[in-house]
């Protein structure tokens, strides 16, 4: 029989004390509605002794009515000098509107002595008294056993000693964390067999971060030895360099060893789930994330491309349509028809590689990376040529003329440069001006300004990144420029690619293509067929 | 006696592989730079005969005389219907003007059957052909086991006699590939272990790729089983989700297990130089990266910020200063008084660490590095900061105004840009104007034009090199952006920076530290002293 590992998310508890990361109530709300959908056992929500805003998300978050996960709230032993009942964070924590509750507590007598300035013994009261009256209270109970394993290094006696008074007390499980994320897997995995063999009866789970780089192979190295529950967070942000990447563990044990994460037919809303949480977490993802990432299963040298043809397995892992990623051909100088094909027969599936329209877009993506352009990164901007190759386009507006001023030193308002543009829809012009943070700022405005009159959808478009590449070294200002703008409409994203020796012209062709890219878009969605 | 761990670093060819990468010859030229700087012992800079642009590199690139890394050209085993002299790539290979070349031939059954098409015994044919072929042309032979893992997996004896062949002929190591990054730690162990069994004395390397989030782990767990070369990428970026990132390897084998991977005074040049690569391949650091991410050694609940304060160790796994990071977010390497000394002492010999000037210079680095500033890859706006701080510093003329002025369609001369600049040089005022290709660069004509008329030594000035950087996501044309400029009068080259929402006010203040820097160092050149 497959294994089960509960998956045990802390997304918006340990994911929170990222740099830069800060969630709504609305946010947590939504995070917690997709992880149920996802099928994780356990979502750990929150500290709401620490946190007024966490404490106002227990109350509203029973309401969700979650029909796969349970809830839980996060704090830690009571005080030294406290009893438990009198210790307001684990009030709010019994009193937390959700099923259990994990609590973390030392096991590493050096944080007892020089941080708590407990004695060892108080420590092991404070465990004890905290289960106990988690329990009383109806929890479920998880302990974390934080710095599980550099307390073990140091003192392997105190830290079983700390397991050993969760576990008579009643903890329901125990998880080993690897608190300041250094530990190697060898380590834990010789930890975790014998905490196994301590407690048999006891589900013992693994929390890693990734000091190391290894927080993914740590987990699995614990769940090899036994563990049945693994902490981290969905796409892998959390305090310093991060907590083991969920997506990364469940698709590991999953896939390869056979093991039950999430329901089955969950695997494929892998990859939409890790976007869907980087957007409302307000991050970029990592597109060099496994399994989820749209580099993942991307093939550039022609050598690979050409077998990845012949055979899938040949360069992938997995199959990228198991996690709902997709295989992506670049084009670099050595790769070519091979890359291209699987694109142009998206939009002309009649096409094949002898046609000659297919020989056409060859010649013109060849000449345009000749020219700088580089169309790998740029997936918009490579369906709007194929579709012009083959006539399938018709362009939504025209940009007729646009003048930026930019100076210094600047106005009252401090804003250094102003655009005037003036676009055509359809034979009706439009003439505005913007003022903005430099001249790509004024003109993007100016340009979504006017076209927002006849296209209120684009509204919705964001600018989410945007990098300028010098493409020749000599006479650097007056050298070709690439600048490749990533958009957003909040559901999808999209790269587009300008080039020119003119680091606002190459801007003005990145963001009319996004803007042409978005309305085609939009049209396809509704008309389900374009042409 | 500590170990050794050879350190194989292919940023140059596996790296380029990655999505978005592209190198320039003067990019591939600066990193070679670097590496060698950091002491690693081979650097595979590239497939000769696949590459045009590489084939020019190994020519250029003997020139630079490495103290300290053997450079490597890749490249694969001979073409099944060639001998290996008829063999253009392996004669490419044989003349490339760097001692080592590295083969990847098939150890995987189905590859050789189905992606050679070839017969199992023709493979091995290749593999031995390709390495006698390569040493009688007096390589090194570094032997890259592609498939290596799953091709034991599926046929471990034909993979085991894929590498009797390279052995046999002389190969003088032989790298274990997880080519498709699938590969679990223990079945990366396991097969180590034989291999190392099977072949006693030719030193065992490993190449990993991170698709299941375990590229780090699962080297580390090579190496532990006695490989003693390590393969990946000095940030990791590869293709698919990457290679093994060798910062963090190094520092893990390094710290954690006192092995000699790179010289120990290169240790704390770790984080500068993992920044310098990021820089050079214009690709944004991941700030949540082991070891050399801004936000490695950040901390943010205010629990872990305590204890932190009461001892380092309770929430860092190592010392940030030991790989030159810092703690708290907002300061990279060169903020560090040790990195910074050096160069003060430079301008004033008479200040050491404890001088008020040495604590108000890092003060204001720190603030300019919170603002944006990336002070390591700009020298010349560092000198310039310095200086200003030391009071050693007097402006050779004042940009007091300027106007720019875009348009399209462009008039008649096809110049896209014009800009109206002011300068004053000791109370002399110069208007004038300049066109160009761009705003940046019409500026650039137009403050040298007014400039020359004082400073005929800024004729010699070109500008070489020119980088932006989108600092923060979010409304990516209105975010702050870094321009990063590099110059060059034809015998030395020297780099600035300007930070600024507005691009153009960043490229005027780097441009405005270039010239600045040019006349400081003229000045400096003909009386000696400067001061």
């Amino acid at each position: 029989m497959a294994r089960t590992i509960a998956i045990y998310d802390s997304t918006l508890r340990d994911g929170a004390q990222a740099q830069g990361i800060s969630f709504s109530l609305e946010d947590k709300l939504k995070i917690v509605r997709v992880l149920d959908e996802m099928g994780v056992a356990y979502i750990e929500a929150g500290n709401p002794g620490s946190n007024p805003k966490d404490l106002e998300f227990f109350h509203d978050v029973p309401a969700l009515g979650l029909r796969n996960s349970r809830l839980v709230a996060f704090g830690a032993t009571r005080r030294k000098n406290l009893q438990a009942e009198d210790d307001q964070n684990l009030l709010a924590l019994a009193q937390a509107n959700v099923p259990a509750a994990a609590v973390f507590g030392k096991t590493w007598d050096f944080h007892v002595t020089d941080i708590l300035k407990a004695t060892l013994d108080q420590n092991l009261e404070m465990i004890a008294d905290t289960v106990v009256f988690l329990k009383k209270a109806g929890k479920e109970v998880i302990f974390d056993a934080e710095h599980f394993f550099d307390g073990w290094k140091a003192n392997p006696d105190y830290a079983m000693s700390a397991l050993d008074a969760a576990a008579a007390s009643g903890a329901d499980s125990i998880a080993l964390c690897d608190t300041n994320g250094g530990a190697f897997s060898d380590e834990v995995a010789a930890a975790t067999t014998l905490v196994l063999a301590r407690f048999p009866k006891i589900p013992i789970g693994i929390h890693t971060h990734n000091d190391g780089g290894m927080a993914v192979a740590n987990a699995i190295a614990s769940v090899e030895a036994g563990a049945s529950q693994v902490q981290g967070t969905w796409i892998g942000f959390g305090e310093r360099c991060g907590n083991a990447n969920l997506s990364t563990v469940i698709a590991n044990l999953q896939i390869k060893r056979g093991m039950d994460c999430i329901p089955a037919d969950r695997l494929p809303e892998l990859t939409g789930s890790a976007r869907f949480i980087a957007e409302i977490a307000n991050v970029t993802l990592d597109e060099f994330m496994p399994y989820v990432g749209a580099n993942s299963f991307s093939h550039k040298g022609g050598m690979h491309v050409d077998a990845v043809q012949k055979s899938t397995r040949s360069f992938e892992h997995i199959s990228p349509e198991s996690v709902g990623n997709q295989r992506n051909f670049l084009l670099s100088e050595v790769a070519g028809r091979s890359a291209l094909l699987p694109r142009i027969k998206k939009i002309a599936p009649h096409l094949d590689k002898d046609s000659p329209e297919t020989q056409r877009i060859i010649d013109r993506v060849k000449a345009m990376e000749h020219d700088g352009y580089e169309l790998e990164g740029a997936d918009a901007t490579l369906e709007l040529i194929v579709r012009k190759e083959l006539g399938k386009y018709r362009p939504f507006f025209v940009l007729e003329a646009f003048r930026i001023i930019g100076e210094e030193p600047t106005k009252d308002a401090g804003l250094s440069a102003a655009a005037m543009v003036t676009v055509s829809v359809d034979g009706r012009r439009e003439v505005t001006a913007a003022e903005g943070n430099g001249p790509v700022n004024a003109m993007d405005f100016a340009i979504r300004k006017a076209l927002e009159i006849f296209y209120p959808e684009l509204k919705s478009v964001r600018l989410i990144d945007y990098k300028v590449r010098v493409l020749n070294g000599r006479d650097a200002s007056a050298a070709r420029v690439r600048v490749l703008i990533e958009s957003s409409d909040g559901n999808e994203t999209w790269s587009t690619v300008g080039v020119s020796s003119d680091i606002i012209d190459a801007s003005r062709s990145a963001l009319v293509d996004s803007l042409e890219y978005k309305l085609l878009k939009n049209i396809e969605g509704k008309l389900k067929v374009f042409f």
